[in-house]
C-alpha cells in the first residue's frame, strides 16, 4: 500500500518524561544531517522550557546560563532546508484537569515576545507550536489554546500555528462506543469554535487509539483519523497526523515502536492526512539514539519506506 | 557445581510486554548462527499472533501483508539443526482470571489448521507450544490447555505438545507456606488430569519463585522445581525448566538478569530437569540484543558455562 | 560558576533496583582506569550483600561460590590511588518503616568481623559505609545507625564511618513548608544525637528535593543543602553531598541524568559540601555503561567540568 513518508518531527530537547540524550552541538549537527537524509523537512521544538529548564538562557524564566539551542536548531534547520516551529513554556504538559493554566499563560505572555525578539527574524523560524497538550474541552484547554494562538498571531501574523492534541482514552472510558465518538467531536467543536480561528494546522497524536482486532468496545484508529480529518476541514485547518514512533504497550515507557505497527499506522493515516510528523525522530527512529533498537527501526524505515524494499 | 546448559529458547517476535527489536531477516539469520554457537538446539515461537499482529500474513486473522517469519524461523531452524515448536494465537497472554478464553479458542480452531497447511510438512516443525499461559486451575486454563492440546494431537499426532506455566505467587499470597504447596499441587493435578494426556512436555517458568535468604514465608525455588518434577512424573510428562534470563526485581521491566543469579538457577534446576530452556535468548542473552548488558551476560555465560572458566 | 568536581562514587555491584551490568574482572579494571581519569579518588561499595547475593563468597551468609569482588575492588582502588569505603549487608535497603531491622543487625554483627578478617589489613580499605538507608527518626533508623557505626568503630577505630541519608519527600508530604523544615531538622537531630558520635562523614542524597520554579510548596534543594551542612557542623561531621547522576522524573527508572541538571546541582552543592560523590559512576556516567546516554553524559562532564569548555 502506498504511504506518505514522515516528513516532520518534534525535537524533544527539554524532555518531560523521556530521558535526556545529553547530546553535544556536534551530535545535533550530525542528527540534522540524518534527519535531512530521512526526508524530514519540518522540525518542531516541543517546548522552549519546562520549569527550571529552557533551551536558551531565558531572562523571563530567570535562567542565566546554558547553551542556546534555539539558535542551534534554527541555524541547523536553515542549513538543512527545514522549517522550524517554535514551542512554548509549560509547567505541566497537559492542561486538561489542571487549574494552574493561568500561571503558564502569565509566563508565556512574556516568553513569546522573548522568542520573537531573539529569533523572530531568523529565516528558519516558520511557525509556532502550542506546547500545552490537551484532549478535552476543559476551561484550561479552551483558554490556553485560544490565548496562546491569538498572541502568536498578534506577534507574527505570517507564522502558522500548530497544535497536536491527543485522544482521551481515559476521559471517555465509561462511555459506550457511539457516545465516545459523539463526545470526541463535541469536545473538539467546542475547543476549535473558540481557538480555531487562530490555529492553522492540527496534528492529532495517533497513539492513544487502538487498532486491535477485538474492536467492539474500542475507539478505532481509522475512525479517529477520519474524524480528526473532518474536524480540520470543518474549521478550515490543515490536517496533519502525529504518528508516534514509540511503543505504548510495554512496561518500559517508552521504547522505539515495532516497525510493522509504525508502517500500518502510516498507511492508515495516509489518505486522511496532508503530512505525517512524528514524536519523535531522535529518541525513537534515529541511528544515533540512546535506544539501540531505534537504529534497527531506522534501518527498517529506510528499507521499507525510503527504498521501498520488501521486508 | 555441574550444570546443564541452556539448549532451548523462545522466539519472542510478536512481543507482548517486551519491546520489539525491529530485526531484519539478516539480523535473524545472524542470530540463529549465534544461538547455534551457544548450543541452542530447540526454538519455540512464543505466539504466532497477538491481536492485530502475526508472524505470517494470516488469512484467518485477516492480516494481508507483512513478512513470513514462520517460514524464516523454520528454514533457519533447519539450517542450524534445530527443532522448532510452533506457538498459537492469543488475545491476552494469561487465561487465569479471564472469561474470554472462548474467543481465543474459536480463533485458534482455525489458526492451528492454517499453521498445519502452511508449515506442516516442514522438517524443522517438530512440536506445538500452547501460548496461553496459566498458573491455576481456572476454567479457562483447564479448557484451553485441554482443547488446544487435543486439537494439536488431532492435527499432528507425532508432534509433541509443550506448555510453560508459571508459579502464581499472587494467587496464593494470603495462604501460609504448606497451604501454598498443597494448593499448587492440587491446581496442577486438576489441570493435568484433564489436559495431561495430550501434553508431552512441561517447562515450568522459574521466575516467580524466590530463592532468597529469609525464606520462612516464601515458596522456595528448589521446592518448586522438585514439585514440578513430581507433577511431570505423575502425569508421564517430560520435565523441562524455563530458566528466565531477565531480571524481575528492577524498576525497568525487564533487563537481562544478573549472570550470577542465572547460574545459580541453572545449578538448582539441573537435577530436576531434562532440559533447560529460556525466555529468551535474543532480548536478554544475545550479543545482538537491544540491551547492551545482554552482550555482557552472553560473555559471562560463554566463559562460565560454555568454556567453564572461573569468573 | 565555579564547581567542585565529583571525586567519589558508589560501586553498585550487588544491585537493588538497578539492573546488573554483568561485568567481568577486565571490565572492572577498565572502569577503574576511567574513574581515575575522571578524577575519582574515593569508591564506596554500596552493600557487601543483599539477601542471597554477596560480593565475595561469604561464610556468614552461606554463599559458597562466586567471585571475590571485595578483593578486586580493593586491589583496583589501591592500584588507582583511591580510598575504599566498605558497605554492609542489607535485606531491605531502607530501615524507615521496617520492623525487621534486628534481623539485619544480627547478620551484620557477624558480617562486619568477616569483612575485617578478610580485608582489614588491605591498604585501600579506608572506611565503612552503613548501607541501610534512612530518612526519618524511626526506631530502626536510630538503632541501626547507632549499632552499626558503634561496631565499626570497635572493629577499626581508625576507619571513618560514612552515611548517605535521603530526604523524605513522602514522609512530610502533608506538612506545610516551614513544618517540613522543622521536622527534617528534628528527625536528624534525634538520629545524630544517638549515632553521631560514631559517624564521621554525612553525604545527604540530593535527589528527592526539587529545584523547580514554582517553589511555594516544595522543599528546595538549596535550603536542604544548607540544612544538611548545618546538621553536619552541629554534630561535628564532615559534610559531603551525594549528587545523584540518574534522572528521577522519567517513566524509565532510572536513566542517566540530563547533564545540565547535574551541573546545576553540582554548582548548588559546591559552597556547602567538602566533597561531591555520586550514585553512581558506572551505570550513569561511565563510557562503559549499559546505558548509551551515560557515554554522552560523560562526554558532557569531561568537556564542561574537567576541561571547562563551554557547551
Amino acid at each position: 500500500m502506498e504511504t506518505k513518508k514522515i516528513t516532520g518531527t518534534f525535537l524533544d530537547e527539554i524532555t518531560w518524561d523521556i530521558p535526556s540524550q545529553n547530546w553535544s552541538r556536534e551530535d545535533w549537527r550530525r542528527e540534522f544531517d540524518t534527519m535531512k537524509e530521512a526526508g524530514i523537512d519540518t522540525v518542531i521544538i516541543i517546548r522552549m522550557g519546562l520549569r527550571e529548564q529552557a533551551i536558551y538562557p531565558s531572562e523571563v524564566l530567570g535562567i542565566k546560563s546554558g547553551p542556546d539551542l534555539g539558535q542551534l536548531f534554527l541555524d541547523e534547520a536553515e542549513r538543512c532546508g527545514m522549517k522550524l516551529f517554535f514551542g512554548t513554556y509549560v509547567n505541566k504538559t497537559s492542561v486538561d484537569f489542571w487549574n494552574e493554566w493561568e500561571e503558564d499563560w502569565e509566563i508565556n505572555k512574556r516568553v513569546l515576545p522573548e522568542i520573537m525578539e531573539r529569533y523572530g527574524e531568523h529565516p528558519a523560524f516558520r511557525g509556532w507550536y502550542v506546547s500545552s497538550e490537551t484532549c478535552i474541552a476543559s476551561v484550561g484547554a479552551i483558554e490556553m489554546y485560544t490565548r496562546m494562538s491569538h498572541l502568536m498571531k498578534e506577534l507574527a501574523p505570517e507564522k502558522p500555528v500548530l497544535i497536536s492534541p491527543y485522544f482521551p482514552s481515559w476521559a471517555y472510558r465509561e462511555a459506550n462506543k457511539p457516545e465516545r465518538h459523539r463526545r470526541f467531536m463535541e469536545d473538539w467543536r467546542t475547543i476549535l469554535s473558540s481557538a480555531g480561528k487562530y490555529i492553522d494546522i492540527c496534528a492529532f497524536q495517533d497513539g492513544s487509539c487502538t487498532f486491535e482486532m477485538n474492536k467492539s468496545e474500542t475507539f478505532e484508529l481509522e475512525d479517529y483519523l477520519k474524524e480528526a480529518h473532518e474536524l480540520s476541514r470543518e474549521f478550515n485547518l490543515t490536517n496533519w497526523t502525529n504518528i508516534e514512533s514509540f511503543g505504548r504497550r510495554y512496561h518500559i515507557r517508552f521504547p522505539p515502536i515495532d516497525w510493522r505497527i509504525l508502517k500500518r499506522k502510516m498507511e492508515m493515516a495516509t489518505p486522511y492526512s496532508e503530512k505525517l510528523i512524528t514524536f519523535e525522530f531522535s529518541h525513537f527512529m534515529s541511528p544515533h539514539s540512546m535506544y539501540p533498537s531505534a537504529r534497527k527501526l531506522y534501518e527498517r524505515y529506510r528499507e521499507n519506506i525510503l527504498e521501498k524494499k520488501d521486508y
